[in-house]
């Protein structure tokens, strides 16, 4: 069965979102002069050392889902803090309504006080990424947001509520893609599984960034030559740059989850961009069209909105060129639920 | 001969060099706009396709250098593009008065629009730097400065000039260090010499990198286990980060000059900080204590100010260990003028 939304449903929905992460960080701004007061954060460890869980996740996470469901009692709720305290691993979005939350993306960061940390509120009809939210409260108090709706737009809102808002992307019409990895601004993350063995994922990922930074014709050919490599700590900030025209690639596997990237496609998918997975999908011949990624992929390759290029190329012509060559440079990295 | 500078001397340099790094960035921002109208902004290649020089970076410097030349003539002047613009190429710092400014640290961000850029303004005297201003326009206007004096300070200004204004370290008393590694939040760069062969600079930081991420015993015991590394794309706002808390080590050898960290250095000393060698300086045994770096060396390990351990042992005694530490897992760098 298919959900029909209207617009000024949709608009509802991304102003109620749009409170709602503002509150979020409210909360969190103010936890953060707590925490100033009293010079620690009690932590948890998940995993290990680096995989850390604060107690403002889980609070933060119970203020937003209480928020949605008594606002939308009849809307699903999938949050990080949620689906890890239980035993359930499949990646459960129907078509209904689905509210996807990441409460804090970047909490490693949060806890150093390292400014990019994000609360992420993604809405899904059809199981497609409509409503995005992406709310940076330490950095002068940055919202990212997207309708993605013929008659939708994206915004980036600054200063706070009373702030100005621009309209994303940035530049508009975006410019042409570089036409190769020479000249992108790239974007991915060292991940949390550090285990060093040959074929290890952290031994992959090293291997993806040196040959993305190495000179063309470097690394046995797989030197990509991109403008800078830039890594934030934070999946959900990553995406919203490529989604905002502000950094054209991003590539991430192994360490994502669909709350991590739910708002962010949203919002990319709105200024034009495309994300499909990280590794190329078996069978698929050069001339296929690529396909867009399931969200609950957890492996991303987004690559920016753009326009018609100076050989008449469109901007998805120029896209899926860029995807394969990101493929040829890049190990294949298995990630699982 | 030494120069003596009263507290009220060294306050309105501070409110000076604040007022010109807002104007300056205020600038960028409208340049921004224009930009957005115009879609794109000439750029001319520097050394290769990644170095690369906007007419900004040259407008702004003038900008600054015209504000600083009428109001303190006799001071000296140091500033990235006309450094580059010359044929001199050696470190001139003297005892006197000395501004030393990066009108845009981040240009390759800037061209991307990825937020990371910052106007830096130094000052130094007795050839310390003694005033730093960093003012990061695109991320909702923060600016750090301070002032190097025992009744001096530091601060982070968020929302503009009439936003609120925190002191730094954020957190003060500031935390201990983790102890090792283990724990820290590392920030460091790719740059921009992107040759790859064996011994390259390129290949030696992506060893570095790959030492600090992995787990404890990996990489032949070089393993750091870091709780995360941060690549930002500009040195400027890399060592701020570690000035003011918010990341534990900065390591930058090889693509990082006075210009890109006089400030951040100011701003690290005011909040306990220290900034030595990234390289282990020839000779020095290891009790010998570890000196602070020429602000001209090309290569810097900065590592936050912290509070007494629970071991007793005093802020410096933690840095110096931590220090070499990380000399001990990461590779030896060279660097020329």
């Amino acid at each position: 069965m298919t959900f029909t939304y209207t617009i000024s449903e949709l608009e509802e929905l991304h102003a109620f979102a749009c409170g709602v992460a503002r509150l979020a960080g409210n909360f969190l701004r103010e936890e953060q002069v707590r925490r100033r007061r009293a010079s620690a954060l009690r932590t948890k460890e998940k995993q290990n050392s680096v995989d850390l869980v604060t107690s403002s996740d889980v609070a933060v996470e119970k203020m937003i889902r209480q928020s949605i469901q008594s606002r939308y009692p009849d809307h699903a709720f999938i949050g990080e803090e949620s689906y890890s305290a239980s035993k359930e691993r499949r990646f459960l979005l129907e078509d209904g309504p689905t509210w996807i939350v990441d409460p804090i993306d970047g909490t490693v960061n949060m806890i150093h006080m390292f400014p990019m940390a994000a609360i992420s509120i993604g809405w899904c009809i059809n199981s497609i990424p409509t409503i995005g939210v992406v709310y940076a409260p330490f950095l002068g108090g940055t919202l990212y947001s997207a309708i993605y709706h013929p008659r939708g737009g994206a915004w980036l809102s600054e200063f706070g509520p009373c702030g100005p808002m621009t309209s994303l992307p940035l530049i508009s019409p975006p410019p042409p893609l570089p036409g190769s990895t020479k000249g992108c601004l790239y974007v991915g993350e060292w991940g949390k599984d550090r285990r060093d063995h040959p074929g290890s994922l952290l031994n992959k990922r090293a291997a993806n960034f040196l040959n993305m930074a190495a000179e063309l014709g470097g690394r046995d050919g797989k030197g990509g030559m991109v403008h800078g490599i830039r890594s934030l700590g934070s999946a959900t900030m990553d995406l919203v740059y490529v989604a905002s025209g502000q950094a054209d690639v991003m590539f991430e596997a192994g360490g994502c989850w669909e709350w991590d990237v739910c708002a962010g496609i949203a919002i990319l998918l709105q200024t034009g961009g495309i994300v499909v997975d990280a590794n190329p999908p078996e069978g698929l011949s050069k001339d296929d069209p690529i396909p867009m990624v399931c969200i609950g992929s957890r492996r991303y390759l987004a690559v920016r909105g753009c326009s018609k290029d100076a050989e008449g190329r469109s901007p998805r012509q120029q896209q899926e060129a860029l995807v394969r060559e990101v493929w040829r440079k890049t190990e294949r990295i298995q990630s699982r639920r």
